[in-house]
């Protein structure tokens, strides 16, 4: 299903790069670890970064109810979420043509408060999965106390666009006979050894999901 | 120099975690190569993902004239830039204690757009440094044309916090007895090899800082 853009959604700017499929749009929500959320308050915009998870055509947020971004979400006003991957430095033989290779969604809407409390532990644990696939099963599971101390927002994933840019450089047709080096450098988010928690009282091996972590490339 | 917080800048949820030294600040920014831009267009907030550089105390943006970020800034009106980098998942014992390390700055301010010629170019070059360092000296110099058609903005580094998270899991007393994995995930962004143009005429070997691009991390 691809909607058509609303006014706000539709690119303008270079708008060949631009798509609105759905499949595409929660692949880039998946894999991203973080986004963006921009709020206003007191009539100044505020750009806060959360972790998010997506449940169908829903996307989640936790936090704190005294974060000012919970707060931000409460008010019932508007936020805009932007998400964005960063794939590549496209290095071109013109200083004017350097660019990156991205994927980058940006998402309007209202949040609403979730109040049900099956679909808050089900948006909780998309969260906890989101960030570790496996690790809600394992870990210790969150109390009555902490259930209740943690908010939950849902934004419909509606007036939603994507934004894309991928392969080489595109150089003015003259520059290609210039003796510089042009090209890609690929990006992308690494992990590194699980490092033991040195407070550990008890010696546990390292999970699998952990070991082989890695955040692939999402295809829609 | 670290100026007191103002009432926005002032981190209020866990402010452990805030740092308004300038130093740190100022790192975070020359490490994280993009950045997220948040104005408010008829009275809804729009986060949009931009490449900027900092020059001094002066943060820099650049784009076309038409572009909805270049005219939001354009506006005179107040943005937020918020920068993160994300160091590592903090994978706790309970659920609710889940965590990322990480390193984020917000800033807040009125962007002014650049007229005179040498302050463009200053930023413009500072742009190009700060996507990769040695590129600005080698590619083809901006034209006349490409100068004219290109805006940058300048936002003073002025009212800005830093909020940082290090370290591992902090679970509770209770729960280290558990035979349950804790530590963190390093994550960190990494280049690959370099993808020669395909559309390349003539062969050119690929400069040293684009073989050995890196983005390391930046001590204040």
């Amino acid at each position: 299903m691809s909607p058509s853009p609303s006014k706000r959604t539709e690119v303008r700017r270079l708008p060949e790069r631009a798509s609105y499929d759905r499949q595409l749009i929660f692949a880039i929500l998946d894999e991203a670890l973080i986004c963006h959320v921009g709020f206003v308050h007191e009539a100044v915009p505020v750009v806060i970064p959360t972790i998010h998870a997506r449940v169908g055509d829903t996307l989640y947020f936790h936090g704190s109810p005294v974060s000012r971004l919970l707060r931000g979400m409460r008010s019932g006003r508007e936020i805009c979420v932007n998400v964005t991957l960063v794939d590549g430095l496209v290095v071109a033989r013109a200083a004017f043509h350097n660019s990156m290779n991205y994927r980058s969604v940006v998402l309007f809407g209202s949040p609403r408060i979730v109040d049900n409390a099956d679909e808050k532990w089900a948006a909780l644990e998309a969260v906890t999965e989101h960030v570790v696939p496996g690790r809600w099963a394992e870990c210790r599971p969150m109390t009555d106390k902490e259930f209740k101390g943690t908010l939950v927002a849902a934004l419909p994933i509606d007036e939603a666009s994507a934004k894309l840019r991928t392969g080489g450089p595109e150089d003015d047709a003259a520059d290609y006979d210039l003796p510089i080096w042009a090209g890609v450098v690929p990006l992308s988010m690494t992990p590194g050894e699980p490092v033991d928690d040195p407070e550990a009282h008890i010696e546990v091996a390292v999970p699998s999901y952990v070991a082989e972590y890695r955040r692939p490339r999402q295809q829609p």
